[in-house]
């Protein structure tokens, strides 16, 4: 059995500055590690020398036992010198990024990127696709017929420059040992960990090289994390980053413990959103979409600018219909619509206490509005209208959810999630923004 | 981001009857596994559908938040249900099986074996080759001319039957998923936990069969787990494991602090075997092997029998040349000799308060006794002789150690070593043997 992985100074040792196995040692008995050897880790790993089942071991003493603020920060700029930087300081416009940790009909992206652009700020949107049970922007945009995802850097510019607004696919010169990681952490039980999640998302965001960025972390059943307290360390931590890296950085703690307005799915989202976009749609919606507009003015430098106008007098509607145009798509074409539709009503007379995040979420995810692996098609036309609120009073008979899909063999497994959704009883108050964090 | 890895009869589950992911989610926050899990996890390791990135994370939460009685023994069952399981209850002999933690120095097994050999029992030593500071059985008997470690079942049973005592490689058959999750852990900083330690260790002894089983566990600085407090949990955790798989186990808790005896290599820990079954030899290896086979001898039904007369008048030492004989050894050829000899002098008068076995292993490790990689080869001249123990007082000039090997090349790493290991100082009293755990 071994103490040393190898006798210092062997005749068989390799060039490597750090040994691994010493350094998942030190991680294990909860020590620190060096800037050097983060900076090595990443390297090593991103060129194969350290082994995936390597990684992951380190990966889970760090779930377990934590970092320090000084090896987030050096994780994080390990991710970012993998890969390439880019610069929007040239646009004539203040550029501002916005990230959401996601959530269940969280479309306020949608709605968010035209809104600001309209208002005189440059928004670029490297965006995702979904994998489980919350959706990812790129298949929401894609339910539009022709809009495509995937730009060149100087498309994105232009749009930028032209409109102020773009929504794409990121590519893959931007952190790429954060993809190679993800994919690990995604297989081996070690995604949910503040100094993994912070490192992800905000070496990403600073190597997008943006002039501020506002978070939405979201708390409750449906978020990534879903206590309050860890959804705050998150927050905190990844605020720290961005002003570690002289990116400045503001979060609001939003709940995600219902879902965010009606619709939870890709057309059904991208249908809400225009609503929104229209003046109209449902108002945690709106609010929540004018919070964070609110927060990116501010960083803009426009903290005098009233976002609401721009959502009624048709600015940012126009601004959307010009962004989807530039990727393809038509704004004015009939969104997929399900074959197979279902309403699901109350067994009983009753104020609705909850309506789980989480629940709705699978539930949608089930009818085919989400998929099991990257790669995988989704639905456009699945998902769930959810009908009722916290709060509401309802009657046996009354529709809750309208649920929907193309295929009518996960029509079962989607409604029993939905089974599950509902808590009857007397609604505890819960406001939709329940903190900020700044530097 | 994923908080279930697959919606639950998605269209792309597999058949596997449970999900690794949650399985390590769990583990991750110390929670417990069952038994039809445990049992699934190494069969589906084995099988590849667990990936060794998976397999390392949940070992690095296994060394972390550790496991419970009946996991351990899950653990351990499920090992041995990888492999074969042996059977020695039909040799006219009891058959008992020892077995040793590891140490510097610790070449008990070599005159342990014959000398129970000698007095009616049946010991047999599947035995490994060394890996980092420790020393290899079967890389010491290489040292003797002709001697082969492989052996088939028959040629095994045959020895024990006609002599009593073998030493020789485990074959593949036994406990395979041990092998594969062993080189695992070594490359993944998850070896030095005592689940995992305890069930790698007991599968292999349990499948073997045997009557009866001793244990050496180590404690100090030579030894795989320094503390005492591990190493005695380590005992405890194996002797229950003996205990509820129906093979009677005792563990003696036994000093590492120190070298065991004066050589530490291949060829001169043989050579000091010798001595000890020519009733000659240290007064420490020499306790050590008559407290095993004390305990040996008192599981095997034969607890009124002195071994200590068969050490001097010639028994023991008859069984050894037969053993030796009986696998293509002559034991009376010259054991090789190194072509580089050098003295360790003291640089001051002094008592001598440690001589630090891990020092000493480390030295004679990259002097070329020990191995890198597995597959090495190893200098079976290569070694030190401890000239000095605790407790010695000496001047200035005084020979502290001799260094051998074949390869000039490696003594001034091999010497850095020992510069390391002397301290200076009153010696405390260190008893050899510093407890016992039984079931």
């Amino acid at each position: 059995m071994t103490l040393e992985s190898a006798p210092t100074g062997g005749p068989a040792r390799s060039v490597e500055p750090f040994d691994v196995v010493d350094l998942i040692g030190r991680k294990r008995f909860a020590g620190q590690l060096s800037d050097p050897e983060i900076a090595w880790l990443v390297d090593a790993f991103t060129r194969g020398v350290v082994a995936p089942e390597q990684m992951s071991s380190l990966l889970m003493a760090i779930v377990i036992q934590g970092m320090e603020r000084g090896e987030i920060r050096a994780l994080t700029d390990a991710i970012i010198a993998s890969g390439e930087r880019m610069d929007f300081s040239g646009l004539g416009r203040p550029a501002i990024d916005k990230h959401s940790t996601g959530g269940v009909g969280d479309k306020t992206t949608l709605p968010l990127v035209p809104l600001l652009a309209s208002l005189g700020v440059a928004v670029p949107q490297l965006s995702g696709r979904g994998l489980g049970h919350t959706g990812g922007t790129l298949d929401k945009l894609e339910s539009i017929p022709g809009w495509r995802a995937e730009l060149t850097n100087d498309e994105m510019t232009a749009m930028l420059r032209e409109i102020g607004g773009v929504i794409c696919a990121a590519g893959s010169g931007l952190a790429p040992a954060d993809k190679k990681l993800y994919a690990l952490r995604d297989v081996t039980g070690t995604v949910a960990a503040v100094p993994l999640i912070a490192s992800s998302i905000m070496s990403k965001k600073i190597a997008e090289g943006a002039g501020g960025l506002v978070l939405d972390v979201k708390f409750g059943s449906g978020a990534f994390l879903p206590s309050v307290a860890d959804a705050q360390e998150l927050a905190r931590t990844m605020v720290d980053l961005g002003t570690d890296s002289g990116l400045p950085t503001v979060a609001l703690l939003t709940d995600m413990d219902a879902p965010l307005g009606r619709a939870v799915g890709n057309a059904n989202e991208v249908r809400e959103s225009v609503e929104v976009l229209a003046g109209g749609g449902p108002a945690d919606t709106v609010a929540l979409t004018l919070a964070l507009a609110r927060e990116m003015l501010d960083l803009a430098g426009l903290g005098d600018v009233d976002p609401a106008p721009a959502l009624s007098d048709g600015r940012a509607m126009d601004a959307w219909r010009r962004m989807i145009s530039a990727q393809g798509g038509d704004p004015d074409a009939p969104l997929p619509v399900a074959r197979e539709t279902e309403i699901v009503r109350a067994d009983r007379d009753g104020e609705i206490a909850r309506v789980d995040a989480r629940a709705v979420g699978v539930g949608a995810w089930r009818l085919g509005a989400g998929r099991v692996r990257p790669g995988d098609p989704v639905d456009h036309a699945a998902g769930v209208e959810v009908l009722v609120r916290p709060g509401d009073r309802v009657r046996e008979g009354d529709a809750l959810f309208e649920v929907s899909c193309d295929n009518a063999g996960r029509l079962a497994r989607g409604l029993e999630a939905l089974g599950t959704a509902i808590e009857w009883g007397a609604a505890p108050e819960r406001p939709l923004v329940a903190g900020r964090v700044t530097a």
